[in-house]
């Protein structure tokens, strides 16, 4: 992989539909081939048939041309976890899998995860509320794949996978959302048994079992058993419609009340950042949420999303290590962190000015 | 009064021995005219004949040609606000006194104050610990107007002073320490009790009555009776002497264990005194503690102690509003402080490149 300042993810560069609070959508699709138990279950010699036999199937497709093919076991402990860290693949496939791969698009919008728990996830991720987008993107890979490979479809419950959550149309769909005010005023506890009400899933912001840091949610629908994808879709972006709506007006009457403090948070955290010569992740998410709130606020301008995210991308561990091109201890990637996102704000205000 | 960036202190300049723990030294004498009753208690008739006589005393010598007569009625209450935040008088002369007035000299590092609670209080402020110095600075003008003017004077006991604790030699010598690492590990504690046992007193930033913040502290002899003036200044430097070296080796452990974090203090905090937009005198003056104890530490390099006591100056409330040309409530200081510091630093930084 190339080093991560030279390949933001097309989620990175930011923009997209409701940006100021929609970070990014993910659509992705579970599949498995037919005579081959799910990978997740079957010995390492079925895996690397099914393996072969998707990569010759991407092989005879001009469409996969624009992509890179990446077997787990090839690259290192920490170029797996940045592709984490980076949305890519799931932390399932980086560390559990058997012959595990991976055919990523040189845009970063598309990644075919092979023998993760099903023999393919493909997946799509963009910036901004583009679920439909997204769901484009990998119905067409879905397509090309499916024209060359026989997927396990039966015509009762649909698409057949490891987990029985993703049985059905095996879409999963999901956006990443900013919601600094919902969740700083306590409003967010309305929203999450609501949203669990009407079958979707509030996570942190690196999936399953992770906490809600940086008021990052990810929102995803839990079940993919008797819906049309198109429903799945279309319900979830209704729902993340009304959330978006309650966080502006949240947002606004905070910025009416406390225009001063708010500005003065997202200074401070510009200041930290730019300073501080310690810093944990935790504090780091924490001071790039007051600082993107500032600026989707109008009251800092010094920034853009495209920097925040890539910000909020390097500050992980892995893409840390990675930039830092040697593995840290805990407290080597707290002083490592300062640096390299000094030298990230320093070049973005070059190319800026 | 001028604009306060355009009249530093002498003491503002720092330097000085010891000037990395020893702020200012001060020595101050209270004296009274013969035949009047101490200003405090007289009615404004006598003080006024008071001021009157020592203002014909001063006039006749050419010592006084550099010197500023201030009547503390001729100027507005932000300026004596100033002034006292500038150490230059007394709370009690810009508050209370009756015909109070100042004498002060171009450099202000001589002040002459008429018609506080005694008739003068002649006090000489230095960077650094000089305590030497500033009782010759002070008996020098304590000679002067003595050959002008009589004061009281007992064979047993001395000067009489309105005060008790002042009637002997009439001196107060005090100096300002900044103890970071001593009130930090709580070791300050030990010394408190022990300055009292010799007749010292500990104080705050403000004198008497005000609390220890950014980990400056007032140290002053208690009592005045019954030691030669000499005496007192000595084992004032001798007791503060110790002092600084037991806040040199905490500083030093304190360095050799935490010198991450104690640098990552003091460029945090110059980040927010660069970049926040809302800022309390407690926790700017708590700032400008660790940007200071960073600097003498040699961790932070992009401030001076001429800055740092300036920006100390320049964050209290009545210099604030005389920089900002106007009247401020406390929550529009707070907005007016930060915009002051970031100018002042912006000021260095193109000086000192």
């Amino acid at each position: 992989m190339k080093p991560l300042q030279y390949s933001l993810s097309r989620w990175m560069e930011g923009g997209g539909p409701e940006a100021e609070i929609v970070i990014s959508s993910r659509v992705r699709a579970a599949r498995n081939i037919k005579g081959y138990p799910f990978s997740c279950l079957a010995p390492e010699q079925e895996n690397r048939e099914v393996l072969e036999k998707i990569k010759a199937a991407a092989a005879g497709k001009d469409e996969f041309s624009a992509f890179t093919f990446l077997a787990m076991d090839d690259i290192s402990g920490l170029e797996k976890q940045a592709l984490v860290e980076k949305h890519l693949i799931s932390p399932f496939l980086a560390r559990e899998s058997s012959c595990g791969a991976l055919l990523l698009r040189q845009d970063e919008a598309v990644s075919i995860m092979i023998n993760e728990e099903d023999h393919l996830r493909i997946q799509a991720i963009l910036p901004g509320l583009r679920l439909e987008e997204a769901w484009t993107e990998t119905g067409r890979y879905d397509d090309l794949l499916e024209s060359e490979l026989d997927f396990v479809f039966n015509e009762r419950y649909g698409y057949l996978t490891a987990c029985p959550t993703n049985v059905g149309t095996g879409l999963r769909a999901s956006v990443m959302l900013h919601l600094p005010s919902l969740i700083m005023t306590g409003q967010i506890n309305r929203f999450l048994g609501a949203l669990s009400q009407v079958g979707l899933t509030v996570r942190g912001l690196y999936g399953e079992g992770t906490e809600i840091v940086g008021n990052l949610v990810q929102v995803s629908n839990q079940v993919t058993l008797g819906h049309r994808e198109e429903e799945i879709i279309s319900n979830l972006g209704s729902v993340i419609s009304q959330v978006i709506e309650q966080e502006q007006t949240s947002r606004q009457v905070m910025l009416d009340k406390k225009r001063a403090e708010l500005a003065d948070k997202a200074w401070r955290a510009l200041g930290l950042l730019k300073y501080a010569q310690v810093l944990s992740s935790q504090e780091a998410i924490g001071l790039l949420s007051d600082l993107r709130l500032g600026y989707d606020l109008g009251l800092i301008k010094e920034v853009d999303h495209k920097l925040l995210n890539e910000l909020l991308v390097l500050i992980r561990p892995g893409c840390l290590q990675l930039l830092a091109g040697r593995e840290l201890e805990n407290s080597e990637r707290n002083l490592e962190r300062p640096v390299q996102i000094k030298e990230t704000l320093e070049r973005f205000r070059r190319e800026n000015n």
